[in-house]
């Protein structure tokens, strides 16, 4: 009902008349930034770069619920349904699957940093800034790393990546699925069985590419895979999703030297997910309100999955009959729709999108029809 | 205006029935998770552990807008705010000041991987579980570290400090500030003065304390200070504030070695942050709707450290008269407050609490007199 009145007291001056405070031995030397007395202010963009996207509606519902403690139940459970979000959309049974309280370069860290000990053998598909970046950070911990640098926009085949596993013997091989900085889809089927015939774990970097592009982790073979919030899943940016194969695991916890990050020890975040039974253990503080929007986005791509793509049901807006919008729709567009089935019946209205039917222009001309239907048809006060 | 029937088809019961599709060769043998199609909800909570503490609701309000572009410049600006939020907050002056992509462990290891080098030598006060945590993390970077053992509940003296310096010569020295595990608040006055006759770097974690613990950055002679968003400021968890001395950063950019981590890595940061000069060099996607929400936790501060601690102001809410809340607040209370004077006359109302009159029951009491009091006065209609 009161507030401080804060605008009138800068008026005052108290800012600007040499603003110095004294606190027992010591003063305010640094005054108050007067930029931070402006409110905070973001223009509405489109955001179509290669990231990050525009968050969903329902995700950016989620970044203004309240906070709760990162060790509660209702936390954990939001975590484990996180998990499972990931193993959908990774298509992945992994139990050590979790998030990493960073930046997709965290998570390639993350993989990196326990995958790899020092002198170890890395084979590196450099076609692009993420095989580079990941060449930087093995050298960094003292792998030795193997680039297969190739042009800007070209892939690697099977025999390719074979002649260089042949070569080095490496314990782990890195590929980029989406390689955003070239625009090319690196192809992975086969990869997986190649590396576990020379006893290669297959780390794929998915950031730019998951959700746009289907990917099977346990049926490609892939040991380690990660990718990030703020592309396809319309999260915002700052933390990663992150899943390691039993034999990806057992080459971490059988390492005979730590991993250089505490941050990023995957033993320790294992039992922070609860990926090792039901006993948590403190670790660092999670980023809650950014896990609530991941929670809703991998929901959203959860529903999105089951939706039959050659018939769309739409539920009929509350106060209208849908047989007055089909009329509508047919009357006076020359559409064809129809009306619910069995179940669905008086709910949903059913639109087939077959074959050569289906197209942007059919699709626009339905929305623009059923955006003049709700302006013409009765609607019955609720 | 219409959605997709998400929970009918759920009703009709695709997922219960053996929910396998086929795309391409591979199929999605995972499907969509059963939790996430019930609403995310998050139960209503008082935060007094130590940390996250609930959100101010300006800072929540912030963690609901919409997303920007990482690298645009109305992010540069948010970005840069942020930095002069944190300089004003740590009393520094430091150009190199800037935000860390995760909590409070991620900044305690961007400045230990920034700052020592292999076989360099390392004092840690181990009072608690930070100092225990710092020295974990020096050793898997392979510095000498020599933790001062105490007692949980202990603190350091400075003679405790300079015999630890004179006998290991440390390149770094480690205090924690707000001891979270033991309840301890270390004295920080001399030991700056203290390490730079000893030709040692001086590193604080103020996770716990900052806000709620006057700290002198500049003065006290701290050459490297961190400190958390979840705590006193009111921020979501996720991000961590970082700045540098001059002398920090010459044994920073002097490195013999590049650091551990490319994620971490200061030089980096420091582009990013535009901490050397205006061009922004792109190193990871920054946690953009978390840096909202951690620009208006520090205006909040900002504001709040200009205000007179022993004369309040006001603002007279809207459609009442002044004159009326102070009559009523006399007449019902005996309580005398007073109008504004000046420039701020006919706008706030001025309440004082000084000496013995500056206590929770005068404070109640006036809340209750002026609740009332807006309840009883005349409003105009605005």
């Amino acid at each position: 009902m009161f507030r401080m009145l804060t605008k009138t007291s800068v008026t005052l001056g108290s800012r600007a008349a040499g603003w110095v405070r004294t606190m027992g031995s010591h003063q305010l030397l640094v005054p108050p930034p007067e930029a931070l007395s402006k409110p905070l202010s973001v223009p509405k963009r489109l955001l179509l770069g290669p990231g990050p996207s525009n968050l969903a509606p329902r995700v950016l519902a989620a970044g203004g619920l309240r906070m709760i403690g990162h060790m509660q139940k209702e936390m954990f459970q939001i975590m484990d349904e996180i998990k499972q979000g990931i193993q959908y959309v990774f298509q992945t049974r992994n139990p050590l699957t979790l998030v990493v309280s960073g930046s997709g370069h965290c998570a390639m860290e993350t993989a990196l940093f326990n995958l790899l000990e020092p002198g170890d053998s890395f084979l590196v598909g450099a076609n692009g800034i993420w095989g580079m970046r990941a060449a930087e950070i093995a050298e960094r911990i003292g792998a030795r790393v193997h680039q297969m640098i190739k042009e800007p926009g070209e892939h690697y085949t099977l025999r390719e990546v074979e002649e260089g596993l042949a070569r080095h013997k490496p314990v782990l091989l890195f590929l980029t699925h989406g390689e955003s900085s070239t625009g090319v889809m690196q192809p992975l089927d086969g990869f997986g069985e190649l590396c576990r015939r020379y006893q290669c774990l297959f780390l794929v970097d998915s950031v730019a590419s998951l959700g746009g592009v289907p990917i099977y982790m346990d049926q490609q073979g892939i040991d380690i895979l990660y990718s990030g919030s703020q592309k396809v899943l319309n999260a915002p940016p700052g933390i990663s999703l992150i899943s390691f194969s039993d034999k990806a695991k057992h080459k971490v916890y059988s390492r005979k030297t730590k991993p250089v990050s505490f941050y990023m020890d995957i033993t320790y975040l294992a039992k922070l997910w609860g990926c090792e039974g039901k006993t948590r253990v403190v670790h660092h503080t999670t980023p809650v309100i950014s896990l609530y929007c991941l929670r809703e986005s991998l929901a959203l791509i959860s529903e999105q999955a089951i939706r039959l793509p050659t018939v769309t049901t739409v539920t009929v807006p509350a106060g209208y009959n849908w047989r007055d919008i089909v009329s509508y729709v047919l009357d006076h567009f020359n559409i064809e729709i129809s009306g619910g089935l069995g179940p669905s019946e008086e709910k949903v209205l059913r639109i087939g999108l077959m074959g050569s039917n289906a197209t942007t222009e059919n699709v626009d001309l339905l929305a623009k029809a059923l955006r003049e239907a709700l302006q013409h048809c009765p609607k019955n006060k609720l």
